[in-house]
C-alpha cells in the first residue's frame, strides 16, 4: 500500500492548494491509497524553498504550491527541475492567463485574498450575525437577514448558516416544532429570502436515532418516534404552506450542496 | 479597462475552482482589472458542457473546471480545443500525478470531497458546537472544547472560532472583561488547548469607533474610550498570566491568518 506524501507550500496560509489537493485524494479509495499533508505555509525565503526541496527528496513528496512572488516561485521551479520533483503550480497557468488579458501587473503580494477588505468585514459581519440569531433566538434578526432558513430540528440549520455565513450572507435560521409558536413576522417577511429545509421522514429518523446514540440515550426516546417525526413534518409543510416559500429536499445533501442551491433560489429570485 | 469573464465549471458545486480563480484574480487592481463570474455547477452531460463551451465562446471567457467524469472531461477538452478556448483544469495534473503513484484506479465520483462520511459529521459537531458555546455561555463546554480562545471584545472571537470549526476543532470563546468574572474551570482546563488573542491599543480603539460608528453612536462611548482599553488589556494581561497560556497578536491579521497561526500552535503542543 502506498503512503503519499504531499507538501502544501504556499507564501500565505496554503489553503487553496490544500483544498485542491483535498479535491483530489479524496478521489482514492482511502483504505488503499494513503496520504499525507506536510504544510509549509508563509514561504518568504530562499531558505525556506531549500527546506521544502530537501523533504521533498528525502520522502519522495509532491509539492503543491501557490506562489506569487517571482523571485521565489523562479527559485523553486529551479530547485524543482534540479532535484527532478514532482510538483503542481496551483494558481500559475490561471496567472498566466489573466496577465495576458490584463494591461495592469499583478500585485505578486501573498495573502491578497485575505486582505482586510470591505468584503472581509462583510464576511465577519455574517458570521456573527448567523452566531447571534442561530436558533431563532431572536426575532429582530428576521427583517435584517438575507436568507431565512425554517426547519425540524436535525435538518443542519446551525451549519447551513454558517457555510452561508462564510459567503457573506446574513442569515436567520428559525427551528419549526410544534409546541412553539414561530414568530408572527415569520409571516411578514419577503416569503422569497425564506428557504424551508425539507427531509424525509425515514431520513430523520435515521438522523435522531444516530443521535440519541451519541448523547448516550436509548432509540425509543420521543424525539425519534415515528409518530412524533410525522407529527413535527406534517407541522412544518403548514408553516411552509402558510409562508409560501421556496422548499428544498436536504434528505441526502451535504451542507455544501444545499448551499448551493439556496445560494442558486435566492439569487434568481433576487432577478 | 477589460472586463474578464471566468466560468467556473465543475461536476459538482465548483468551489475549489471558484477558490483558484478567487485567489488568482486578488492579484489584479480591482479598480482597473475587473472579472465576473459565471458559475456552471453540476455539469454532468454533454448538453451541459455544449452550454459552456457556447457561453464562454460568446462571451470570449476563460474556463476555470473541475471535471472527474472521464467522458465528460474529455469532451470538455475536445470542444475548448475545437473552438480554440483558454481554460484551466484544476484538478487534472494532480490527478495525473496520484494516478502514477497509487496503484489503485480512482472513483471518478464527482463531489466526493462533500460525502457524508466520518469527517463530515465530525465537521458539523464541532461547527455546532462553536455557535453553542459562543462568548463563553456555558463553562460546561470548557472541559470538551479542543481549543479555548479569550481575547477582549472585538478580537474575531467569533468568527474565529467559527473558522476553526469548519477545520473540525471544537471551539468555545471566552470574552475576558473587567467587570465578568471568568468561569473557574477556565483555569483548570489544560492550558495548551487555551489561545489568548492578544490585541494592540491603537488597533482595538480604531476597531471599536468603527463599531460605534456602524451602530450610529458617537465615537466617545465608554466602549471606545482611552483609559477603558487600558483597563481591558491590564485585566486581560492579568487572565493570561493566570491561565498560563500561549498568545498570538491578532492586531494586524485576518482571521484565516490567525487560525493557521493557532492551528500550528495547538498541533505543535499536542507533540
Amino acid at each position: 500500500m502506498e503512503n503519499i506524501k504531499i507538501i502544501i507550500a504556499s507564501d500565505s496560509i496554503g489553503e487553496t492548494a490544500e483544498l485542491v489537493a483535498r479535491a483530489c485524494v479524496s478521489q482514492f479509495n482511502p483504505k488503499e491509497c494513503k496520504h499525507e499533508f506536510l504544510r509549509y505555509p508563509y514561504i518568504e525565503s530562499f531558505e525556506n524553498i531549500d527546506e521544502v526541496i530537501q523533504v521533498a527528496h528525502d520522502k519522495n513528496a509532491i509539492i503543491v504550491y501557490t506562489l506569487v512572488k517571482p523571485e521565489i516561485k523562479t527559485y523553486m521551479q529551479q530547485k524543482i527541475k534540479e532535484y527532478n520533483l514532482q510538483s503542481i503550480d496551483i494558481m500559475g497557468p490561471l496567472m498566466n492567463l489573466l496577465n495576458e488579458s490584463y494591461d495592469e501587473n499583478p500585485y505578486n503580494q501573498p495573502g491578497r485574498v485575505h486582505r482586510l477588505d470591505d468584503a472581509y468585514f462583510k464576511k465577519i459581519d455574517a458570521i456573527e450575525f448567523a452566531v447571534k440569531y442561530d436558533d431563532g433566538k431572536d426575532p429582530k434578526g428576521l427583517p435584517k437577514a438575507d436568507i431565512v432558513l425554517i426547519g425540524v430540528s436535525r435538518t443542519s440549520k446551525t451549519p447551513l448558516s454558517q457555510y452561508l455565513a462564510h459567503k457573506s450572507y446574513k442569515v436567520m435560521n428559525v427551528p419549526i416544532v410544534p409546541e412553539v409558536t414561530p414568530p408572527e413576522n415569520l409571516f411578514e417577511i419577503d416569503p422569497s429570502k425564506c428557504i424551508a429545509l425539507r427531509i424525509s421522514e425515514e431520513k430523520l429518523n435515521r438522523i435522531r436515532k444516530q443521535r440519541l446514540k451519541q448523547l448516550g440515550l436509548g432509540d425509543s426516546a420521543r424525539y425519534a418516534n415515528e409518530a412524533r417525526i410525522k407529527e413535527e413534518i406534517s407541522y412544518f409543510e403548514d408553516i411552509v404552506e402558510r409562508i409560501g416559500c421556496p422548499v428544498i429536499d436536504v434528505s441526502d445533501k451535504a451542507i455544501e450542496e444545499t448551499a448551493n442551491d439556496v445560494i442558486h433560489l435566492i439569487e434568481q429570485q433576487a432577478k
